[in-house]
């Protein structure tokens, strides 16, 4: 029996577009559709300005198992595999190049691309029953792309056993060594989740929109290119309406009425 | 009425230079004029062979609030704005830059770029009640050049956790998190960056000055340029009559006397 | 009275080569010679497909205390200490450049380029007793090369600190810091090595060299590029037969049986 509900569903509310994995039974796998499916969403929410942030979620037991490997097996050819392979690196860098902060809402399993999903979002949240591994090595596949976003996110010799051991780390491990900013208690994930997006959602967009991809640019320069860039930026921040606003706000100890919310 | 005294103070002993941002009352806020000050010690600072370490510190409650933003919004001007960022950014990197190693002594807040104050020093103690935010976001301002320190101190996550809700970390999370090295209760501020200063002073000038400049430059390197150019410092580091006699104390088991002391 | 035995012992059980630095009088220095001893093994390792993971150990009470002091205060030459920084630079890259994961097992002290030899490993499993320090700058001659390797493993304050005092960090605060992945107390050494030998010699060995190299490689590209580069390498790694052979194995629910073990 065929399912037809969407694979990715996507949920807007008070400026927070939640896209959920939705393929529970599939551990929310990254099939050619979900890579598809996915990708598609972010790049909707990219043109829609009325988005202040996403999260990132996933139906069911896991957060996402990485890619579909009996899918993979059927196409057993070099090319189609660097086509695959390109196109998944492609969603993932979307969602670094999204305009509003990303964040991920992890439950279950994250491994192998499923790891590297959780990596690539700017912030993250785990329920405290989470964990994570790049397993691929364990069926002969070293997870090569989750690695450029892990080894981005936590020190090198850490991804490195992630990598060569194929071991999972639980909730606490990935928040002491920075793969996931905050770790909740299971029953409490969404309104983990929920702080940060308010807490996103009460600032200007223009700010955040601003800082997002700024900070990306910046961190792949060298430190007098990044102030040459950042300052050019910062100042063209000044003079969007919001920052004159929440500027005069601060100095008259009132709350900032932004422009757009 | 007018504050006469010096917006930036100076303090020499026994080879420790500390500069002290001297205006309490307006939480040592980095206006023009403070920069010009804090910029021009840096100067002369870095002329001065006799100096072997560097302590920033800050007068009264807080460390340093960032910049002074009534100052900012009497010249709504892009180009001013430009001029301004790129001001605070040369001052920034003349820390960097410094021939010697520059330690932030951090009490009360360190917010936006009294924060990236901390985070471009080498090194940096805190009082136990310290407390570090990137907050401009909360005024509509991304703080886009503090970001370019903050993310070179801390992991990517983290900083962006920091830039995007503006809340603030307390000094023990600072320290965990690598934006701070050591935590001292407040009464023993002085006595642990003092523990520091000693011992850098108790090392020979010539290897400390070769190291600071070394370290910064060889962290923007690929590997094996990074091996050559430090092989060549080291091997000239080497040549000076220090190492020789550093060497030869430890083979023969007694305190080095150095030529600069 | 010379010493005749072997200055880096091998040893070769079930693909794991162990190399043993020995000459625990002398703190395993890295003469000249044992430089060459070393790079020399590391040559052969690195042309045997035969090794699965190298284990760096050492002999005696020290893992190693750095270069031989004594024997560089015999050549006060600076085109001698060129030459001799760049051998050392070149074994240290031979470690990252080695086919094959590189775990330390580290006991006692690990100084100066000894600490560089455990930051310059994959890997490093340490006793609870052994202790970490750069602290070529007592002597008067900053670690500039150990700095390369040390500041691609712990955050730059941190790094900084350890090269600016020379002071010790214990065990568990290079675990920590990453500078090693694992603490066991001193008697569970070997059985905490052993442990993460026994999971990289369980994996396909194609799939483990595949993602050493592309693991260093990607890690100075900028992100785009590691993606593409990344994608490529796993393509081809899905046509290798053992990752046909895992990838079935894994659907199957059944252990794998990797072509070369």
């Amino acid at each position: 029996m065929q399912d037809d509900s969407p694979l990715v569903r996507r949920h807007d509310r008070d400026g927070v577009t939640t896209l959920t994995l939705n393929r529970p039974t599939h551990f929310n796998a990254l099939s050619e559709e979900m890579l598809d499916a996915l990708g598609g969403e972010l790049d909707r929410v990219a043109a829609d300005e009325g988005v202040r942030c996403v999260v990132l979620a996933a139906e069911g037991r896991a957060f996402c198992a990485g890619h579909d490997l009996k899918q993979m097996r059927t196409t057993p050819d070099e090319a189609y595999y660097q086509w695959l392979f390109a196109r998944c690196g492609a969603v993932m860098q979307a969602i670094v190049a999204l305009p509003v902060p990303v964040i991920a809402r992890v439950q279950g399993i994250a491994t192998a691309a499923g790891c590297q999903l959780v990596a690539s979002c700017d912030l993250a949240v785990a329920a405290r029953s989470a964990r994570f591994a790049v397993s691929g090595i364990n069926a002969g596949l070293f997870c090569s792309t989750p690695a450029v976003a892990l080894s981005r996110n936590v020190g090198r010799k850490r991804a490195m056993e992630m990598l060569f051991t194929g071991e999972f780390i639980d909730a606490d491990q990935a928040r002491d060594w920075g793969l996931v900013n905050r770790v909740a208690d299971d029953a409490a994930l969404d309104e983990a989740v929920s702080e940060l997006t308010a807490s996103i959602c009460a600032k200007s967009a223009v700010a955040v929109r601003t800082g997002k991809a700024m900070f990306h640019r910046q961190l792949q320069m060298p430190l007098d290119q990044a102030y040459t860039y950042a300052g050019e930026v910062m100042a063209r921040n000044m003079m969007a309406e919001d920052a004159g606003e929440g500027i005069d706000a601060f100095i008259e100890k009132r709350p900032p009425e932004w422009r757009h919310r």
